[in-house]
């Protein structure tokens, strides 16, 4: 998995003998984020240019399952057609209950109350939405549905405070990866704009500074020869995380290199956060990841309980597959279990992502815990507690909420979801440059870094913890904060003119 | 507890006009690593500068307990004087376990193998240290005593590791708080050096580079007035962490928020890291604190059992304190006790650090875990199984070693460490400039900011995780990796003479 990430040391404008390209507004990838900075930069008038370093657009966009987490306002076009409203309140405080200190308010302010315009500018640029909604928890739909719920929404905490609505905006595919269809409609988009001229197989190397320290271009490498870049509104960079480079993980993120698969495409190396931290911009949250065990479908895995091998519980299993994953990394335990029985159990063998293997399995639950090798009277008390209050539809340990409770019947079986241990574990980071609303990277002390953006996983956007990750919010912030930074640059651009 | 960081964005060589001073090493900041710093500098032939923020010298160091943590080569004068053997391996194995994925194994290794040397360099600055060793369990001894088990050496599971010994070598003092001992003797030390210029109430408010971005110099703010000084070896930034700025705090250490008490002086900004950022260094590891729930004295507590609102145990409770205090941030929970029978309860309520209120009390674990208002069937489950095992001297479950396990007998009392319920939770930051073990600066590609250099908690030493602290391994880093600088900008300073 490792790519070394390249050095990104910034130049200084006088080492600049010639400027090979002239742009107003410079990209350095071409994702959701670096895809939406384009059009809206040259939708205010700028000219573009996107380095994307891969043969092709797409980023981890385009890997991604198309879900754009979207709501506030009253409500996206999609949710009022179903019956959801939505105030900006309601997501405002879901959002903050989600990422705690470290939430960016002013971010999740400006993403809700544009929420419901960005459903609407995603149609305009031709990305296809079906109008439909399913009700049933799932990590993706494998059908060409729309809305679903993709978070904490319907769980504990969240449920108590914030009225709960389904927020995943799916485009329109049959099957799963409908990041591809958002890719493809946002880069033909950018086509039908002359102003926007995107470059493949194009290497960002470093940043070049002026005296005063501000972003005036950036050198890239395109067929092995560099090209130094004159932007004269500035460098937005959105070349993603840093999920790719072992050597970042391991200082800033640690505990994400227990899982099992990084989510991104080869190009997460964390490289663009470092050309902003070059020039002085600050990189913040960069401890945080998400990470998962998706165990649903089948859904009914949620009837299930999550242990580690003392038997102890430890979240409740209707939460988001993101909590349940990121609690998990936090347990001390050489070994954790779903616990289930035959009908949590139902079609998981015939079709599920996490790809766990049965641990182990009994008649009864002590024959299932001796068979795990644990201790007597820990997993049997554990789930004999859980029943008792199942029965009653309560969990007053852990509040899973009622219509995922029932009482776990022998036989049952145990799938092994160690982290490390063969399960399907996702992750990719949350960290990145500090940046304002509008894009604008900041200091160490606020102050704005002149000609630099950033947006996407290259920025520290909305989603800040593991523990309040939904899906499609990392594709939301992306495309909504990407246009923020578009239209910033190509504003300054013009001032300049 | 706010204290708004100094903006400390760096000045480039050609905006001085005059500079006001002139020294071969400018120090910032004069607790336990600048002082070390600045002896070690002048001992190799240099002129030193200190700039002290407060109006006398001291920082965190002074308001420390004056313990020192080291070991290897087959230990200190002390370890072996009480028949105490300390491989470099064993110390090294220990330290890696402790710090896991964020272990610096080059700064390990020479903190490992310099340890004991370190040990007769500090009695040889004077620092007083009583022919003495202590074998309870204790966080810090109110007698002159030295040598102290001060970390998890003993617990699980380092224990089935490594070979355990003290390694706390505590400054002689008739009671606590003896870094005060430590600080006066290395000032002390300092004055007979005439090579060395102390100035108290000196605020070092920005570094200065040259056109090629390396350090030459330091602004530093005296009665008003602004002076530049000019280091020819370079500028070591002994600062301090940020445990006092909640604005970093919530941007990079959130967690540490939910404890009670900041442990460190005024001064403990961060202004010291953003320094080194401004210039390109990097930061790193910056999620990390120690936290702690220093429970005993009274030692007889570590038989009580530390639980959650669910009754759930977390931990070994015969761990350092500041690993259990660690492991209960990471848990969901309104509440957390501790319990523990009369016989454990000891002398509570004469002498204790704690200061954690009485939660509840009972005649029977039913009756505690009721006046909780736990889940019954929760707390009186989790101590019946913790009992039947104890009295075999086992804990299957955490590990908890034979010498602390007996059976909880009533009547039972629950102490509240909730963190934020008014328990003392004292916490600092373990994040800070990435340096090399000798003390150079490091940009993010791992390339050195020539003359600037970092020690103590301005930097990201040894200690990496607040889950594989042990109290003396800050002052021990802070002291050793001080000397390290000191040495490398003295030898620089002497190179460009």
């Amino acid at each position: 998995m490792t790519q070394k990430s390249t050095p990104c040391l910034a130049r200084t404008e006088h080492e600049i003998d010639t400027w090979h390209l002239h742009t107003d507004v410079a990209i350095v990838g071409c994702g959701g984020a670096g895809a939406c900075a384009a059009i809206e930069a040259a939708d205010a008038g700028a000219n573009v240019r996107v380095f994307e370093a891969a043969s092709a657009p797409g980023g981890s966009t385009a890997l991604s399952g198309g879900e754009v987490y979207l709501g506030g306002n009253g409500g996206t076009r999609m949710q009022r057609t179903f019956g959801f409203t939505d105030s900006s309140e309601n997501m405002i405080a879901y959002l903050h209950m989600q990422h705690g200190a470290q939430a960016d308010a002013d971010k999740i302010r400006a993403y809700v109350e544009g929420g419901a315009d960005h459903f609407d500018w995603l149609c305009e640029q031709g990305v296809p939405f079906k109008e439909s909604y399913l009700e049933e928890r799932l990590v993706e739909p494998i059908t060409d549905d729309c809305l679903i719920w993709s978070g904490n929404e319907k769980a504990w905490p969240e449920v108590d405070t914030c009225t709960p609505v389904p927020r995943a905006h799916v485009v329109q595919k049959v099957g799963m990866g409908a990041g591809e269809v958002l890719m493809a409609q946002l880069v033909q988009a950018m086509t039908q704009r002359p102003q926007i001229t995107l470059t493949c197989d194009a290497r960002a190397l470093c940043l070049i500074e002026n005296a005063q320290g501000d972003v005036v271009g950036i050198t890239v490498r395109i067929d092995g020869e560099e090209y130094h870049c004159r932007a004269t509104g500035g460098v937005i960079l959105c070349a993603g995380g840093f999920v790719m480079n072992e050597t970042m993980l391991k200082q800033y993120a640690p505990k994400l290199l227990r899982c099992s698969m990084p989510i991104g495409n080869p190009n997460d190396t964390g490289a663009g956060i470092q050309m902003g931290q070059s020039v002085g911009a600050a990189a913040i949250n960069m401890h945080e990841g998400f990470a998962s065990i998706p165990y649903y479908p089948p859904a009914s895995l949620t009837y299930g309980i999550v242990v580690t091998d003392k038997g102890q519980r430890f979240v409740n299993e209707d939460a988001y597959h993101g909590r349940i994953g990121s609690m998990l990394l936090e347990q001390i335990c050489e070994r954790a279990y779903l616990i289930a029985d035959v009908e949590a159990y139902g079609s998981y063998e015939e079709m599920n992502f996490l790809a766990a293997d049965v641990a182990g399995t009994g008649d009864s639950i002590e024959e299932l815990e001796a068979e795990l090798g644990m201790t007597p009277g820990t997993l049997s008390h554990t789930v004999s507690l859980y029943n008792t209050w199942a029965a009653k539809g309560e969990d007053p340990l852990f509040h899973k909420q009622a219509a995922w409770l029932r009482p776990l019947e022998p036989p049952y079986v145990a799938l092994d979801v160690t982290p490390g241990r063969g399960c399907f574990m996702p992750y990719f980071t949350l960290g990145g440059l500090d940046t304002a609303p509008t894009g604008e990277a900041r200091r160490i002390d606020g102050s704005v870094v002149t000609g630099l953006y950033a947006a996407g996983r290259n920025a520290a956007g909305v989603p800040r913890r593991g523990f309040g990750y939904n899906s499609g919010i990392s594709v939301g912030d992306a495309t909504f904060f990407g246009r923020m930074a578009g239209r910033a640059a190509a504003q300054r651009a013009l001032q300049l003119r």
